[in-house]
């Protein structure tokens, strides 16, 4: 019996791994809708080899070449916003949600009102919406499972605990590949550099984000909504290595970690195959040859996201989303070489003082809200 | 509503940090039986503390002491072999065994009858007597929760998991106080040194088997019958911090470790409130702090004890027992100033190579192999 499966993002990292997986288990899978930004070569190859119902470009104007690169094939190709959150309303067991960004948003909503289960790569749309999605989730009786590493490092070590009794949860981070440089240092960082990642092959955004440490900062927000303990019990060590993926401390003096390879494929496994497993190509662990684990506490001074993070959750309300939309812009203004690397936080610490609407009830005033921060922020920029 | 606890070996180390743990929780445990080996006047002492229904030391000559001790408390004193397996044989909630050696056989398989909770802490009673225990376990409809702090922490990274994805499990080894030394060094060894353990704080029989490693030989055939799993698939690792306590790998390769301080009243507390969990005072783990954890693979040229443990589960039937038996008598020896060091696992390659009789199908027949394979090791001693 096959089971009906959605990627959402099908041609980025977490995608491709998705699909791979996908493709291991050939007659276990029945792939449903496949959705990219405005890659329609690439998705419509992906559409072919999957023998997918749908394809769908969130850019409209891509919408001509993903029906030529479809021609033929008896495949479903649409385009626009809409389209997209079509796509992701169609039925399935499980929908992987790996739109990076806010853009992902309207669409992870829409599968979660489907009321089955939900893969959730896409920590934006958490961060931004948490209390509006939360709230979706509990209406439909939708499974939310986390795919981040760190989150579903977490997901595994509360298996089987009652989560009243954990003391605290510790997110483990690389540090990103500046983790060792100074300030000064920092100040001249390069496009180039930041995307260059030690342990994980990732997309630009996310690669910046785990330079500035706002990767941390939005994964401790996103722990904070999917995991029940307050922000106080959430901890964050930096661990160069990235072999231990997260911990969760209980009452009693035990801490359960999930440990595995820099391979996404792994927490992508755990969500496919839960409450089962599956298998992976991924290597044995060997600690014996990795040698050494090492771990240090975050330096906030060179790193400030994860504080600015923690004053978000704290402050509650659409503050997070303001921190994700400023962060958002930031990067793409740092990428496009408009903006030094270590404005980023600067930015987003302004934007925060300066913007801070009232709290979202609804998926469209938190699409609002993110809009009107992002206008923010780009008219901070003209002024940079 | 409170718990009846028996604790079987209360005066050793673990016996101390359960009755620890119980004292925390006042009104919550009812102490049924305390057992020791002669230590009466501390066995007295605990027994009107914890407010027992008997107290039971294993060597008769030492009851009249014990009685003396008890005088006007109305708690029943008892002593010799069979009040030994009587006392296990009242009816508790949770028995925990914790008698170390072969001495503890056959009071943890008269626990193991009342079809309820034992927690194991006495290694060598599952090693002897695997097969005869597991059917006693099935047969009674008993809970057996391993206390040991490894096979504790295996037990916890399996909670929530289906046994039939574990593609591995690794023990987590210490390497013991003599991890850096040299054959040569090891080869004029002390006693003295043996018994100072880096990490734990534990008897001088348990100390010298970590020196030697047969400690971990011991618990990978724990291990074995404990869980689903291929001696194949059973890893030591050398991690001399003893963080990591142990480690279950699934197939989609993700590693679940538990971590905890060097206390045993974590893995005791585990088992205490299963499946729930309770508060000890043990400090939150700070890997900032600890900095760094080293791995590295077991040198079984210095250490063949775990060559030789796995040898004898592969050879299986009675051999386990033998090597238990071989080992515990060599380990007196040596810590009498009779036996060098390394002789302890060439006695014990000895006694397997010569000593092999069939396997045992009761109770009985193990306490009868050990005794034999006791006497075969002394009659050996004389001749070294």
């Amino acid at each position: 019996m096959s089971r009906r499966i959605s990627v959402l993002g099908a041609t980025g990292s977490i995608g491709a791994s998705t699909l791979d997986l996908v493709a291991r288990q050939p007659g276990e899978w029945q792939v449903v809708a496949l959705t990219a930004n405005c890659q329609a070569e690439e998705l419509a190859r992906l559409a072919r080899q999957f023998g997918a119902e749908l394809a769908v470009v969130a850019d409209e104007s891509c919408l001509g070449e993903l029906r030529a690169a479809l021609a033929g094939s008896g495949i479903e190709a649409a385009g626009g916003a809409q389209a997209l959150v079509d796509a992701a309303a169609r039925p399935t067991d499980i929908t992987v949600a790996a739109i990076v960004g806010c853009a992902g948003l309207a669409p992870t909503m829409a599968a979660i009102e489907q009321g089955r289960t939900v893969a959730l790569a896409n920590k934006e749309a958490l961060v931004s919406a948490g209390d509006v999605m939360k709230a979706a989730v509990a209406r439909a009786g939708a499974t939310l499972l986390p795919m981040d590493s760190e989150h579903n490092a977490i997901f595994q070590c509360l298996a089987g605990n009652d989560p009243a009794h954990v003391r605290s949860i510790t997110l483990t981070a690389s540090g990103g590949p500046f983790r060792d440089w100074t300030a000064e240092q920092l100040a001249k960082a390069t496009p180039a550099q930041a995307v260059r990642h030690p342990n994980w092959s990732m997309g630009a955004k996310i690669s910046v984000d785990s330079a500035t440490m706002f990767n941390k900062g939005l994964e401790l927000i996103e722990a904070w909504h999917l995991f029940p303990v307050g922000l106080d019990a959430l901890r964050i060590v930096v661990h160069p290595q990235s072999v231990i993926h997260s911990m969760v401390e209980y009452r009693d003096g035990s801490t359960l970690a999930q440990l595995g390879p820099s391979d996404m494929r792994v927490p992508i496994a755990s969500c496919l195959a839960w409450p089962e497993r599956m298998d992976t190509p991924c290597p044995p662990l060997d600690l014996a040859q990795l040698g050494q684990m090492t771990f240090r506490a975050p330096d906030e001074e060179r790193f400030p996201a994860t504080r600015l993070a923690r004053q978000a959750a704290e402050a509650g309300g659409a503050a997070p989303a303001v921190l994700n939309a400023g962060n958002e812009i930031a990067v793409a203004a740092f990428l496009d070489g408009h903006l030094p690397f270590t404005r980023i936080a600067v930015m987003v610490e302004e934007l925060l003082a300066r913007y801070a609407p009232p709290p979202a009830a609804s998926l469209d005033e938190v699409i609002a809200i993110d809009a009107e921060a992002r206008d923010y922020a780009r008219r901070m920029l003209e002024t940079v």
